[in-house]
């Protein structure tokens, strides 16, 4: 039997004493499986005596993790602290620039600092792996990175925020607003006190900045992402997809196009013939279309304790077993900065409800406004009837360049008929391939 | 540059003349995500002269796959051919032999030799690789031994063959019977002019087999796999199955039991909140369950060039990369005789139609079987009225054991009013996790 695989815990909160837990009990597995053990021989977290349900007997105590990075008896850094600067980068630096691999769950400090990173990282002859980032259990980026890895891809798509899933899910199946839907999901532990991250869509754009370096072989580009959440989808635009055949769905969409490479968070309608529109509550999936391959789909669990662990637990598989792979799929050194498409550019279809005043001419004031921005409808819908007062009118528009639609509605927002701004969500349409 | 990674090709079929296109197109990418080139430097096929739409320039010809497979310039065959005995399975051994790695697509060889098989490239240190076999473009073997490798697995379930799932589609939503959408397919090229493979379920239980070995670490048993197709799935029991909320799939599924390790093929209507019933077309999906990641799915396409040839060229990027996992999740020596759960403790609910003249007392014959067997009805639906013709009666069943089921329908099967034998598809259901 070879020797153990010695690694270092920093931090543990529920994904570190999750790790803990599994790297305890599937210990006769991980060792058949990989044919060595592997043994942790530090830890560093914030309070010494909190009780994790972990073990820490054997294992050496560190205050500082970054001390642990630079001075542990380990191969391995597993780094779940967490936050794109301070200690977490600090953490990172150092045990790569001390020749240890990497191990983490960090998709903020990598959609920030990935590039350098994986440089690093890279030139030292370590690995620096991040499976756990990116959509919790699913194996997503040993997908892209392996599975995959004989496609060109030139899209990837996903939900990659379980927050958001399950808060638009209870949304369409209770007819909820969005605030008491959020409330309730803090009170059940599935969404932060501060849901910024989550609702506001940044997580997302973190995970996909990672997604689109390892599918594309281009630089981090995280400044990039077009960023929209769903504070601002209402139970009409929920009912109303519904009537048009769409599920609403935060995604996190990269594509090669020839304006560069788009980068996008954002509600989408996604129709139902769609695999994409039939995740729901908490799970997460990501979308790839590969050219050989075709289009493939992976749906699992994006957040909690077992799956983030699974994935941290994989990464350090791959280590003891001295797999390794360029961490965005092409040597770091070969990343090329990849031009951005702007959102103005972006071509596509899109759902747009007003809410006017129930009176005659305001359709025709609408129409001229489409037509002097060459925007074209496809259909619209009108439900129900109350004169002199506010009713909502939804249309959907062609397919389109997302400048003239933003001029268009700039336009009709001023129009004294339209009493509240317009709401826009983009229909995306994903034939399989 | 390190050297480039050279390989013999044996067979040039689609999927063979597909590898090589694109290990053509893809060379540049190939050599950047693993640091050497693939080369091809040995092809044996049936015939030479062949137009394959690849050049097969500098590259040496073998009459004999055999023999290429003993002598050619190659650290890596690769076996297209096909067929679980024969030359297939002589040029792997053969193969493994002369310590050469071997890449294959041929679930049959695998499901009927693969323990011994890898066993033997397990001793002789070579990599025998089989991503193709399963799930084509899917990288559900990778998923499963690497990216979900820190969970027990204890189900593993899946649409297996896109034949047959193509034809269960369009029968729902055409309308039409089993005979005319299979013609339909093999004029389409969905199908093979000789079926059985396919609608008979044998092709989905090779792939279901491999998938038990690699998810329980137990040896192949491909003997024990409980096998029935496509055929006698009706237009009416379509029609049922919507009206009750499922969709008819053909399933491979393994699970670990109390009585064993259950390996089933047949038919299943799955309620539509599970996502694999919204799996169409051609397309495979493949679900695992695991102890701490939970539910995962992969779906794309399972078979085709592309595909296929996206699978075999992952499969030798990760040879030339050096990375290499037990065959079947853990070393082969250990691989364990697991034993087999019989089908007739098999435990779930059960759809059943009876096509039973329309008179008085046929309830009550039926009524008294079930309570014979101590089975317990769900639901019943009965449509349309016809006094003295054959109507469709059917049943959903509680969750009981199959014997009973089996035991009842062979008495039913004896009553006067029951002019048909009686149709039984078992309904799964598969919470996610």
């Amino acid at each position: 039997m070879n020797k153990p695989l010695k690694i270092a815990v920093a931090g543990l909160g529920t994904v570190g004493a999750g790790t803990m837990k599994l790297l305890f009990e599937q210990a006769r597995l991980i060792e058949r499986r990989c044919g060595r053990a592997i043994t942790v021989t530090a830890v560093s977290a914030r309070d010494r005596n909190k009780d994790r349900g972990v073990s820490l007997e054997g294992i050496t105590w560190y205050d500082d993790p970054v001390t642990m990075a630079a001075a542990a008896d380990a191969g391995v850094v597993v780094e779940l602290i967490g936050g794109s600067e301070g200690v977490a980068k600090r953490l990172c630096e150092t045990a790569i620039a001390s020749a240890r691999h990497v191990v983490t769950a960090n998709k903020a400090l990598l959609a920030h600092h990935g590039t350098a990173l994986a440089r690093a990282a890279e030139g030292a002859g370590v690995t620096l792996a991040y499976e756990a980032a990116v959509a919790g259990g699913i194996p997503i980026i040993k997908a892209l990175r392996e599975g995959l890895a004989a496609n060109g891809v030139n899209r990837v798509y996903g939900i990659l925020n379980g927050t958001c899933n399950y808060i638009l899910t209870v949304m369409r199946e209770s007819g909820r607003k969005f605030e008491g839907v959020l409330a309730e999901a803090q009170s059940l532990g599935f969404a932060e006190a501060d849901p910024g991250f989550d609702v506001d869509g940044i997580d997302t754009a973190h995970k996909l900045a990672i997604l689109a370096s390892v599918a594309f072989g281009g630089e981090l580009n995280f400044d990039a992402v077009y960023i929209e959440g769903i504070r601002n989808i209402s139970p009409l635009d929920i009912r109303f997809a519904k009537e048009l055949g769409f599920r609403i769905k935060l995604l996190g969409i990269a594509r090669m196009t020839e304006h560069g490479v788009e980068q996008r968070v954002h509600p989408c309608m996604v129709p139902l013939n769609a695999p994409i529109a039939h995740i729901e509550n908490v799970f997460n999936a990501v979308v790839a279309d590969g050219d050989f391959v075709g289009t493939t789909m992976f749906e699992g669990h994006g957040a909690g304790a077992g799956p983030t662990a699974s994935a941290v637990v994989a990464d350090l598989m791959d280590i003891a077993r001295g797999c390794s792979t360029p961490t965005f799929a092409v040597p770091a050194e070969d990343l090329e900065a990849l031009p951005a498409a702007p959102m103005e550019r972006h071509f596509g279809a899109y759902y747009i409800r007003l809410m006017v005043l129930d009176q005659p001419g305001v359709f025709a004031d609408v129409a001229a406004a489409l037509r002097d921005h060459n925007v074209s409808m496809e259909a619209i819908l009108q439900r129900g009837r109350a004169p002199g007062e506010a009713v909502p009118v939804v249309m959907t528009l062609h397919e389109t360049e997302e400048l003239g639609v933003v001029r268009m509605l700039e336009k009709v927002g001023t129009l004294p008929t339209v009493v509240e701004p317009p709401q826009m969500i983009r229909i995306e349409s994903f034939n399989q391939k």
